[in-house]
């Protein structure tokens, strides 16, 4: 149990460092381009044309939110190939490890992978200017493709139990990966560090505020897992 | 040598075929996802962000299309799933026979086979009324997919001669594939078949007339071919 408690600043418009905001930009907007190359190989697996049709369309939302944060990147002046770029490496390890061997790993990976990246977005906008983090908790994906998800997920354990077990290994997995995952991000860069790591400067979390932030992640993603009957 | 002159027919907009329409939409509907499919898979197995990047925006063009045509189904009063839904089976043939192993037959894949695909819609399009005819031509992509895939293949073909050979062998199992996938489209029911094939009505392609189209996939597919410097 945290007894200290931790806090998060970001300093206010003048102040946020803009190549820390780059550069958290760039993580947002390369997860949301591999999220998007994700869905689209889940709806590929997916069993009916109905499925492939809704999976799809979520795969174009998340291209559009990949647009949204290239396009705020473009007005900084910033190309977004540059700012993706020093997450290429961390994030191709995320997917290589994480690869869907069929269709409900895929469901599962969209259900609860992209949504603890996705809760992970959410929490890093506290450390942005106020403008910046409003645009990008708007672009960020809503609960619909949890929701589709999870519908898909309970149908398929209810009619198979012994799958249940496959997908809660594979969720234990997902967590542990991403809050690996997580911290190598944030370390890729020393603008990155400045801007979400408080160390003196007053902007960011403090380490007892991101051991916080880690352990938030980790009750969303149990309570994501009880809703389809899971542990986590 | 085709020596009879083949004819086409659309016997204009009041007896074009409706249910036939529907299932011709239906097809590029469907074409068009899986291509969208197709094509965020290889921007997924690209080597660089910035391929990924061209590569991501090629696809959610592909989507983009695709909605089009649904959205045309649905003015038609058609739910798209249920007009896509006879073509789920053939179009997953030709994508479990051709799937790309890796960066390059991926690229190859969006060059040469999804370019006989998009001739073999534009050539359909001959047979619908003038109207519908009008939007699908402008719908489906433009060669900049195409340009874009073959400036990285004769980069790649520079660097490695050996891939030179791969790319041919697959080029020429790619036609193949299209010209039988071709043939089981049309054929795939009744509706379909009287709007596509004229067996006496005057609307359609007659015997000869389908042969010479399937004729000209094939010089445009060798054409390809040769812009690569390989052998059709």
């Amino acid at each position: 149990m945290i007894e200290h408690s931790g806090t998060v600043a970001s300093a206010g418009t003048s102040s946020v460092p803009e190549a820390g905001v780059a550069s958290l930009l760039g993580v947002l907007a390369y997860g949301e381009l591999m999220a998007f190359f994700d869905v689209a190989r889940v709806a590929e697996m997916a069993p009916t044309v109905r499925s492939q049709q809704e999976l799809g369309a979520l795969a174009a939302r998340e291209y559009a939110v990949y647009e949204q944060l290239s396009g705020r990147l473009r007005q900084m002046g910033v190309e977004p190939a540059e700012a993706m770029q020093p997450f290429h490496e961390p994030f191709d390890n995320w997917h290589a490890r994480i690869t869907p061997a069929d269709w409900h790993e895929g469901l599962m990976k969209i259900y609860a992978g992209a949504a603890i990246a996705t809760d992970f977005y959410r929490e890093l906008t506290d450390v942005l200017d106020p403008q910046t983090a409003a645009m990008v908790r708007e672009a960020l994906p809503d609960d619909e493709q949890a929701a589709l998800a999870r519908t898909a997920l309970l149908e398929a354990i209810e009619q198979d139990d012994r799958l249940a077990g496959r997908l809660a290994l594979l969720g234990r997995r997902m967590m542990g990966e991403a809050l690996s995952q997580a911290q190598l991000v944030a370390l890729v860069n020393d603008d990155l560090l400045d801007l979400i790591m408080d160390r003196g400067t007053g902007q960011g979390f403090d380490l007892v505020g991101f051991q916080q932030l880690l352990a938030r992640l980790g009750e969303k993603h149990t309570r994501r897992m009880a809703a389809l009957g899971l542990d986590a």
